[in-house]
């Protein structure tokens, strides 16, 4: 069956149906799978068509595809040259993570991002993440990063796995769109930011000015802290300002992604970027 | 052991613990795990203490706790006379949807939110919200309306039930401090809308113009889709206009809660109600 499918792919390489669950390429498949395997070998793997299609050419590895790959999927997919596997689906279901995935994972180098790159767009617009833990919310504030035009973002080494697969699936390929710097500390990230004259604020509910009364055309760092805790007393200190979204409601805060979604909008209304639409 | 720790409750009944799975109370609960179940019996249960500890006093039912509660949340806390079931641990597992439940479960009624509730507050503000059928996005985006001080969210047929676990756990509470009306039909809901003078504006990515470029101090009401398909298009043609956050960068398109977020706070900036903070 597979064989028929894969005859209308462009490969340079398949080599037969996987089943064993000692197969080399199985077995990194597992180990990346976690993020410590992820770390070692610098390598993460990518699911589901829309996310795979997404991945720019210089950092991938290989192509895994199911045997029962979906066909609407497989119709002319150009897999550039690079090696294909097929897993049985027994095998193929082991390393998933999506129920809904159409039977293609790629394998790929973690993008390098440089703390340089991200001072590239000017006025200068960052966002820096504190300790964010959930993968959805992780994911969500990259890809809103990425819509509102922001020249990178920087996570501190609390941070969740930027390549695990559910922050790659909520960020839907914005991970490839901007530099993502991981593993950061928060301290020399705020020097650094501020001997580029570049104004750090912190989204906090004890702040008192809104972002609606601060400059933001001004190169700015928007930082944001963990989901229950909020950015750590010592990170907060250190940033030029303290800012809050006013609650009108009874709620007592706003979702972390939500939150950080609302002020880098408001960094694009500031800036006029909308009128260019 | 549980005993001990009951003593120290404001307890009007307590009839030792339930092992049994044939108990009424534990198959109650069972039944309302499910949306038909709640459907049929007009219940639902809150998990967590501190979502339990925002439940209006006159929709409580009865308390579950589980046998092995953790000590700090059951000091003091008081039951105001309400019923009080004490679960086995295994049986408390059994319906229990979030693993760091601290062993309590609330059964209440469901809030009556009825449509003429949300017109309450002037000028209107109004989420309506289509086929929304992620629990987290929908949770979330109840909780960002209440902290915006919208007047009530409207949910159609199609969107995911709000007293679903997931739903409730991601609002946080706001379910209980504005009127959420479910079961919407699109089209009468904006013949409504439209006949009350509210000014009906979609969020759809073939807006034309930006929520920046709108009077928002209108009485309005903000239209919110499907995560992947968005409104449906005999809904957003009954809308008076079709507005849309500008991409800067790579990404398609935003978070359908974080896209709400952002509208939801463009009406708090125009209304200026961030000058009360």
């Amino acid at each position: 069956m597979w064989y028929n499918k894969m005859d209308r792919l462009y490969c340079s390489e398949v080599e037969g149906v996987i089943e064993s669950r000692g197969n080399r390429i199985f077995r990194e498949l597992v180990r990346l799978r976690e993020k410590r395997g992820r770390d070692k070998s610098g390598l993460f793997f990518c699911e589901g068509e829309r996310l795979v299609r997404s991945i720019p050419e210089n950092i991938i590895k290989y192509y895994v595809f199911r045997e029962s790959v979906e066909d609407g999927f497989i119709e002319g997919f150009d897999t550039k040259g690079f090696p294909v596997y097929i897993f049985s689906d027994r095998l193929f279901r082991e390393v998933s993570d999506t129920v809904s995935s159409q039977g293609v994972i790629c394998v790929c180098e973690k993008p390098v991002a440089d703390m340089g790159d991200i001072f590239t767009k000017k006025p200068e617009f960052i966002i820096v993440c504190e300790d964010i833990q959930d993968p959805g919310n992780m994911g969500t504030v990259i890809r809103t990063a990425d819509a509102g035009g922001a020249g990178g973002v920087i996570l501190t080494k609390g941070c969740v796995d930027v390549y695990s697969p559910k922050v790659l699936r909520s960020a839907m390929g914005s991970v490839f769109n901007l530099p993502v710097v991981t593993g950061a500390d928060a301290g020399a990230v705020t020097e650094l930011l501020k001997s580029k004259g570049i104004l750090t604020l912190s989204a906090h509910l004890r702040g008192t000015l809104t972002p609606y009364e601060v400059n933001l055309k001004l190169p700015v760092a928007i930082y944001v802290g963990n989901e229950a805790n909020g950015l750590r007393a010592e990170t907060a200190e250190k940033t030029d300002m303290l800012i809050r979204l006013p609650i009108i409601g009874g709620a007592e805060s706003l979702n972390a992604s939500v939150a950080c979604g609302i002020l880098i909008y408001e960094v694009v209304r500031q800036r006029g970027g909308y009128e260019k639409i």
